[in-house]
């Protein structure tokens, strides 16, 4: 008699709309039948500090430490450091907490010391008492860049006018200039880090592409060489959540991306989207209830679709739709 | 007719002793006829922030965002980043505060931008509304260690047993082990920084040796090669206003310090060290009132000396003891 290993989920996240989903399969799966893959393409240095937007959401939300009002940082949080920098003349866009702090802090000097992010990250984890598997979609620098039509901020200079770091744009500039497209520097020299390796190679029952944004969040993801060939190797299902309702991103400026990019701002929109991106290595595709007049134009791009509540207020709304989704894929 | 400048005064100042002083001195003296040159020593790198405390103490004292109660560190703090620091199980024996990070981090960045610790010190005093000249007494690396008799931490790796990075003795250990010398790293290389030059070559009425630990706040400062020379050159007088009072250092190690390395834990101690060391470059002593008994010794060593109250509890006292040192130097 032979023992195999329960088949486990590779979940594929941004910051807060995936961390939400995340939490929720979190609630059903044991540790070891979830990887949580985080887009790094957010990252960037600030201060000195190498902050990981999405990745901090994702152990924060696993730890329970996150501020469920803001969507960010840490609940129970002071802002003091913040305070101090303002009065010293320093940059206070970026809002950080004091005790969110601590995390940028420890991470940039286990960094300094030649420790990989995937290593960084574990050690956190376990600090946080995250026993699920969160890993940086890779070690390597990659770095997104939002490349703008116009601007609408005071800063003239011409490097900033057409081509900003996605944080200025997201945080600094708070999403408003319009998009005309995305670059990812150093993806073609990335490689996916070794924790998402092994969660390909150990065969998942499906691949999740949690509700993010599909430009910014999913696409540095599965645009790491490797990945896409990685994923059609598990012959699992791909299944996306839509991360637009009713014509609305749930959170950030996905909404606003695909109208300046020319695209209807629906699930179907989104759906078209990843098939046009992707081809056919997407199988399945999670749309709100909200939007069920969507699912046949969506069923016929090619993908199996499946309707539920896909808004996460409270805890069981994510349970919810995680069992949703893990009952969807063993149908798939 | 020829206009010429008032003189101006030179201190030089370790941490909490010194900046009481400083802040008399500063009192009585208009910005630009005060300069005082911080002992850099003490500096360390700690979390990969650059954290120089006799600095800050300096700049927080005279911008008035001091907290008296600990003698360094901001008033109307808080403690989150290190609480967060501690959940994820990072070093917290040296007390960072909320608000005193901001500084830490400036600074660090400033730093690695490429600016001097002179240029990075005179930003942070015009963002603090600090208008006396606080400058480092060098900008180039000087790191005090502190080389000990026995070992009293549970640390047994060889290097650090004999050898404490100022910091570790000062903070981590609370000063137990027992010191038998101490070595000033990379002091053979450093010059004095620009603003200490130029307040030297800018012929002060007097040079004041704050009431700082002889050992590890004076000395690095006037090791630094040419400062001895420098202040031959002024044709000032060089007083020392005395940290031991009764018998006890005022604050810090500096009566433990000579008891282990022998000397009279009294001003009289102080005294002879100091003309010990630097022979007949010290001019002037300020003892306390408690130690007039002693007067007639330290006089005997070829000092002028002065008696006074050098216990400085309130602002009063701060300002007599520097009305008191500028009447004594307009003696000598």
């Amino acid at each position: 008699m032979s023992y195999s290993k329960p088949p486990g989920y590779l979940a594929l996240s941004g910051g807060v709309g995936g961390a939400r989903l995340v939490l929720g399969l979190a609630q059903l799966l044991p540790p070891e039948q979830l990887t949580v893959v985080a887009n790094t393409g957010d990252d960037f240095r600030h201060l000195g500090l190498v902050i990981c937007p999405d990745l901090d959401t994702l152990l924060y939300t696993l730890a329970g430490w996150n501020n469920p009002q803001t969507g960010w940082g840490q609940s129970d949080e002071s802002w003091n450091f913040l305070d101090g920098l303002a009065k010293l003349g320093g940059e206070t866009w970026f809002r950080l907490g004091d005790r969110d702090m601590a995390t940028h802090l420890m991470r940039t000097q286990l960094l300094a010391e030649g420790r990989s992010l995937s290593e960084v990250t574990a050690q956190l984890s376990v600090r946080m008492g995250v026993k699920h598997s969160v890993v940086p979609m890779t070690d390597d620098p990659v770095q997104t860049f939002v490349c703008t039509r116009e601007v609408r901020t005071r800063d003239t200079s011409a490097e900033q006018r057409t081509r900003l770091a996605f944080q200025h744009y997201f945080v600094r500039d708070a999403c408003e200039p319009q998009v005309e497209r995305f670059e990812f520097e150093g993806i073609a020299a990335a490689a996916p880090s070794p924790g998402f390796m092994a969660a390909l190679e150990a065969r998942p029952a499906a691949v999740i592409i949690c509700p993010s944004n599909p430009f910014v969040s999913v696409d540095p993801v599965l645009n790491i060489p490797g990945v896409q060939a990685g994923i059609k190797a598990t012959a699992a299902p791909l299944i996306a959540v839509s991360p637009i309702v009713g014509g609305q991103a749930i959170r950030g400026p996905a909404a606003k991306m695909m109208a300046e990019l020319g695209m209807p701002q629906t699930a179907l929109g989104v759906a078209q989207y990843y098939v046009e991106s992707y081809g056919d290595l997407l199988s399945g595709f999670v749309l709100d209830q909200q939007d069920e007049s969507l699912q046949d134009e969506i069923a016929a791009l090619g993908l199996a679709t499946s309707v539920t509540n896909t808004v996460m207020s409270g805890l069981r709304d994510k349970t919810n739709l995680a069992a949703h989704l893990l009952d969807f894929a063993a149908r798939l």
